[in-house]
């Protein structure tokens, strides 16, 4: 059955493709993601949602939005959910909180927002859309951040609203590893090792994963791309990572719109999101080449993650290096193609 | 005397950058710089430190050190000034505190460390080579970022460090002046005007000026860049700027290295410093070409500004579009240039 659905979803993708531009595409984070430690139902859950994401962010579209709407709608789906590492389902830092990231930039005129390290907002993108549209700066971070998310008017809960023992099971397990590390190594860094033993994949999978982001094409041509996170489970000493940093995690010009997810650090040293921008404006490539250069140079460096990308006239391309990457596109008609795995698997 | 100074100046910088290959460049700030608005004094005193910074980078370039360690001794000198906006020469926030960010880059590696709004740190830069260095992250915040950097033995300091009458009276401008628009606009959005009246001029310098970097070739040809800042007088809401931001104000490869100066937000948006090596190596611009264009790109959305930048092969580059930057190199011979105004001034 799940074979067939997915069968499906890739001859769609292949159609989709050739005929029909794609208006918006997200992502809810890249990582181990097997098929293997997947029920049907976790698998349908998340299916479910992606594909309520898509379709809210569609309908803003066709009701003629904004792409910077469109991807709020579409992120709002996913960070109300607690499927997703991002607003209602952030993970847990060190201190048994939640410090949230998310940014957004809008194609046209390069206009950014982003928050980092808040605690109290329920849906990150608003923040960083707020510091967009409403200061003349393009990143707000901590309390001063949530300062001026309260000042605009958007929403902020009690730090109940996040609080969830699965994430704070996760904490305990990546506690454990950690400290069985620490004990084995004597070294502070906190690193891990990849290799892909059980336990590791436990382990990495509660440390760094969910991230949720979109990109979109509105009807007047212009781009958008926002991502929305709550980081490193454990996370300590005020870590940000790329998903609030213009350039690295989010990036959108009149040409294209990237999101990104995975090991943020390495997202950040090779400002991902812009490179492919950067590919395709001064190399000429296409998006496609321009993201597989990229998820390239990231796998040289050792980072793990994906993206996703989208251009003017509609193409898209969704890139990873991980086993799996939660994704999926709406075309202009709203056909919708998600997926989960590697297709290779 | 000073247009004798400056003549001399420009001749050695011709010169050497025919003869002999640029080993560091500083810069402290870019701004409304105006030899009218400068006394002797004032300009002897930035020349000065300027140089004593150029020397000690070279100094430890001579000892066989690394550029990231090049890069830090040069910083230590600004940062150790009053005459900059970094360390202890730190500007207000609207809280009357003080908030700084660093950042810094190796080349060879692309690895990279930054801290963004620290109050005790008596040299950022130092932090964010900590964060580098000893941590596996590459971005670290307020306390968090502290806490990190105590660990490391980084020097911490009383806030009364940072303490300056002089500071102090530029916050109050500055307010006064943001109260005034305010009242007559009715706007909470703190933008201001940079048409040339005496008292805009006064007033963009008080607001954002005097960010420090500098970019090192060591002797094994790796290159580094850092940069170093106090943000925005009377900033709030925990804003951060370009400065710790890899990609936007500091960036590093095999390639080149650049640090950034100006108006954060418009290098944020336009990944600054990264563009200039993605023009290098994607657009086979020479330095001088790909840095024209990235500030030419930063002219045509408004963002004012400048940077340094320095490739493997010792060509230097020092664009800028505003009055003056405080700038300098020093060559592998030990022959020093320092600029402040514009070369047409």
């Amino acid at each position: 059955m799940r074979f067939y659905i997915l069968s499906i979803f890739i001859i769609m993708s292949i159609s989709a493709q050739a005929q029909d531009k794609v208006v918006l595409v997200i992502h809810g984070g890249a990582g181990t993601i097997l098929k293997k430690n997947m029920t049907e139902e976790k698998e349908a859950a998340y299916e479910a949602k992606l594909r309520e994401a898509l379709q809210a962010g569609y309908d803003a579209l066709t009701a003629g939005k904004t792409s910077v709407q469109a991807v709020q709608s579409a992120i709002h789906v996913m960070e109300d959910s607690p499927l997703f590492n991002a607003g209602k389902g952030a993970v847990y830092t060190n201190d048994e909180t939640q410090e949230m990231d998310a940014s957004i930039m809008r194609g046209s005129d390069k206009q950014a927002g982003a928050v980092a390290g808040v605690s109290t907002i329920k849906n990150p993108i608003d923040a960083a859309i707020a510091v967009m549209e409403k200061s003349e700066h393009v990143m707000l971070a901590g309390k001063g951040a949530e300062e001026f998310a309260e000042k605009q008017r958007v929403t902020i809960v009690d730090s109940s609203y996040f609080k969830s023992d699965v994430r704070l099971k996760q904490l305990k397990r990546v506690q454990d590893h950690e400290k069985s590390v620490l004990d084995h190594d004597g070294d502070d860094r906190g690193e891990f090792d990849e290799s892909e033993n059980e336990f590791n994949v436990d382990y990495i999978e509660d440390k760094k994963f969910g991230t949720v982001g979109a990109v979109a094409l509105d009807s007047a041509g212009n781009l958008a791309a926002g991502t929305s996170t709550g980081g490193m489970t454990n996370k300590r000493y005020h870590r940000i990572g790329d998903s609030p940093i213009i350039g690295a995690g989010t990036y959108a010009n009149e040409l294209v719109g990237v999101s990104c997810t995975g090991h943020g650090e390495f997202f950040i040293r090779n400002v991902v999101a812009y490179d492919v921008a950067a590919l395709m404006e001064y190399s000429e490539m296409t998006i496609e080449e321009a993201t597989q250069r990229v998820i390239e140079k990231q796998t040289e460096m050792g980072g793990k993650g994906g993206l996703i990308a989208l251009d003017k006239d509609g193409n898209v391309s969704l890139p990873f290096n991980t086993a799996g990457m939660y994704r999926g596109y709406i075309t202009e008609n709203g056909k919708i193609t998600i997926e989960i795995y590697d297709h290779q698997d």
